[in-house]
């Protein structure tokens, strides 16, 4: 069993909970007639089937599927009535449900978490989210009061650190290298924690934000040894982990199942909340994706869920259940993260690095091979520039950035991904005119969206934008 | 214009920024290549095409409906590229946006609030949301900080109530009578604030909120004047009217579109913040409601959007983009309105009341005609139980409760609604063995989804129910 985490709820998640109105429902049984739960009559729904055109993966479609591109697709139909061939209808699916999400759609996701993670201990739990993005919204809620710190990734989504500023909830960031967030930096900050001036007031952080697996944005990916050891220290100082993982599934180098074993999969406490999203293996507009940790939590964010989304939209859960349940089964939707999803992100990863590599010199911009994800995240060698020192590199990385707009090739700016304060007196979104951070020197590409031509004529502009730059 | 309600904005709702991530979407025109953006590629989409049946609302099938039933279905297809003749596609609708929600759906939406409440000031906007309990919990958000208080009708929503507890923000009750929240009730609080003990360390209230429409749990409709009454005590007050309006859609005494005006209709100022959601009129698995304000709101809950829920599900707003845009149109919705939804919702809140009349004994328990909604807000004559003053009216309430369920007619307990602290020393969910609040002697009971017979039924249940209970 977990061990007993409710120490670590916030005032917010320690006083969630369980609706009165959803304890009617125990009551609906035999002859019951309800006139309770104000659910909108079906009849009054538009809505009389819904179906859609899907990537077959029936292994005789899925072989032939290069020869008969019509046979590659099936068709998934959600009924209006409950029918006994299918496990979804529109009048169950379009109604209002509890806060777990749909039980066909949220079992799937259990299993799929039980098969590739095997938790080691029992009561573990899953439940729906709307993406990644919402449920780390409430993981905080869960967990942090204004004024806590949570540690993160010296480089990390931007997102993260916009949804808890608004809350008055800091950061503090943890030093990174090849493998993603180090261990060793990791625990000096804890070890050493109200040494500083700065943090004599503030709490010891108890939480660790952190993307293993193809990092936004270094790309970076941890290995077995680094995941051990982070957890090895998340025991030490008792902290909870939270595991974003979107780009699990765009490991490059699977081979035979091998998939990179996972926080939640080491954990043996119930310290670990992981969370997995569909929009980057099915599409981000399903707005779907589930969460794993140990029961207490997982009620909480029921509850969360009550008051703010429900759960997902009908729509997405219903054809993604009868998709997933009905047509792929766990066997097809495997593979289909390996043979497609996994296959693509590599093909493109490998063509840009390629491209890169021709076009760009490396005496003036170097990156690490990505193993996974989406991202590669391009160091650029300002100290090989003849103004080097006698301006601030931050200065220089703006020229460059906006060298690289001249010459339309865009990248993100380093500076979006650092945790450092921002100055107050500049506009962020002012993205042609600031450059915050003097270590910043970096640009993120991505080869997840354009055309191979486009990734291609993008390395050419900007191993000549480079050229250009570093002459001046 | 509206006025500057920027003071009024919590810690959280000033602190939130636009996203610097965002910042690169101006840049991209022209000749540039992107690798910017962490776009998953569509390819990777399994999804090839989607479709669904809806009601048709063509005039001529419409008229026709009753003789030909395949007549009035039409199909909607969102295709997975962009066509001329569409106005989604996979491609963009499954792909990650911006926290407004997409394009065509929220134009709709905006045209249908600017064709419905034609607000009086110039810049006011609306965006989609997941419904209108998530957009209340931003909305609280955005208002609302720990230790303040927002005023609400004295019974109302719980899971309002259920929002605001785990933010340590407390409510008022300010009373209401067949029509609502009073007025006068609403002004007495508000001018004598700080006169009371518990008070003097509280923050006056500067939020109210209210569902103006078929109210729930009561069913009261607040009339022109009322509504009047309530803004002009907003305006002496400054308050901003949370206007939470599910049932609006669901006037019954409608004649020839004479809907109800709403606070947002008659708010010169900006104070109203208007909460619509397409749960009651097409479906709740839509999760897509929208929200109308004024412009610096708004843009404040668009950021919020996007570090949570980021929008709508892709499926629900392409297919409701395609219904409502491409097909129905503003007039075809509107028609669906007054035909469909209020046609059938009149048609049960008629039978309902009419069985419950026939049933019950009108010593034993009364109810309010409801104009609008859900619902039926039933009062128990307790003063006419035999043990009444020799027990407390919850232990009768309690019984009665009891015998409803033991003769299978179930109805939510009026306390469920209640805004009085509820003890902590029972548990709520424990709905068979506590009733809190002295005053509740209410049940709720709903006439939107059982059928017919089962109406009728649960009556004579109902009125045998009250008379075995009243002769103990």
């Amino acid at each position: 069993m977990a061990k007993d985490f409710s120490s670590f709820l916030s005032l917010e998640g320690a006083t969630r909970k369980k609706s009165p109105l959803k304890s009617l429902i125990p009551l609906m049984h035999g002859d019951m007639i309800s006139l309770g739960g104000g659910l909108p009559h079906p009849s009054t729904f538009p809505f009389h089937s819904l179906s859609a055109q899907i990537t077959s993966m029936r292994p005789a479609a899925h072989q032939q599927k290069a020869v008969v591109a019509a046979a590659s697709s099936d068709t998934v139909t959600v009924p209006l009535a409950p029918q006994p061939d299918k496990i979804e209808s529109l009048t169950a699916s379009l109604q209002y449900g509890i806060g777990t999400g749909i039980k066909s759609l949220r079992d799937f996701c259990r299993e799929h978490v039980r098969l590739m993670h095997q938790p080691q201990y029992q009561d573990w739990d899953v439940i729906l989210s709307a993406g990644n993005t919402d449920a780390f919204s409430k993981v905080v809620g869960l967990l942090c009061n204004r004024g806590d710190k949570i540690l993160v990734e010296e480089w990390t989504y931007p997102t993260a650190l916009e949804t808890l500023d608004p809350h008055g909830i800091g950061h503090v960031a943890v030093e990174m290298d090849g493998e993603g967030m180090t261990a060793t930096g990791l625990r000096r900050i804890l070890d050493n924690w109200g040494s500083t001036p700065e943090q004599a007031n503030d709490p010891k952080p108890r939480v660790v934000y952190l993307i293993p697996t193809g990092q936004n944005p270094t790309g970076a990916t941890m290995s077995v040894k680094r995941r051990m050891d982070i957890l090895a220290v998340a025991q030490d100082h008792d902290l909870i982990l939270i595991e974003d993982d979107p780009y699990y599934y765009l490991q490059f180098h699977v081979e035979g199942g091998s998939w990179m074993p996972t926080l939640l999969s080491m954990d043996t406490d119930g310290r670990v909340i992981r969370l997995d999203t569909f929009s980057k293996t099915l599409a981000p507009g399903c707005r779907v994706g589930y969460m794993s940790m140990n029961a207490r939590f997982c009620d909480t964010m029921q509850y969360h869920n009550e008051v703010t989304i429900q759960q997902p939209s009908g729509f997405s859960q219903a054809i993604l259940a009868e998709m997933l349940v009905s047509h792929w089964g766990q066997e097809g939707y495997t593979r289909y993260l390996t043979d497609n999803v996994r296959t693509e992100y590599l093909k493109r990863s490998q063509y840009l690095q390629t491209e890169l590599k021709t076009h760009i010199n490396p005496k003036l911009a170097s990156f690490i091979e990505p193993s996974a994800g989406m991202f590669i995240w391009i160091k650029i060698h300002v100290d090989q520039h003849p103004r080097y020192k006698t301006v601030k590199d931050s200065a220089l990385m703006l020229d460059l950035f906006r060298k690289c707009v001249e010459n339309n090739v865009l990248m993100v700016p380093g500076w979006q991904f650092s945790c450092k304060p921002k100055p107050q007196d500049v506009d962020p979104a002012d993205v042609m005119n600031c450059w915050f951070d003097e270590d910043a020197n970096y640009l993120r590409a991505t080869f997840a969206y354009a055309s191979f031509e486009q990734m291609k004529e993008a390395s050419i502009r900007f191993g000549q934008t480079l050229d250009q730059f570093f002459s001046a």
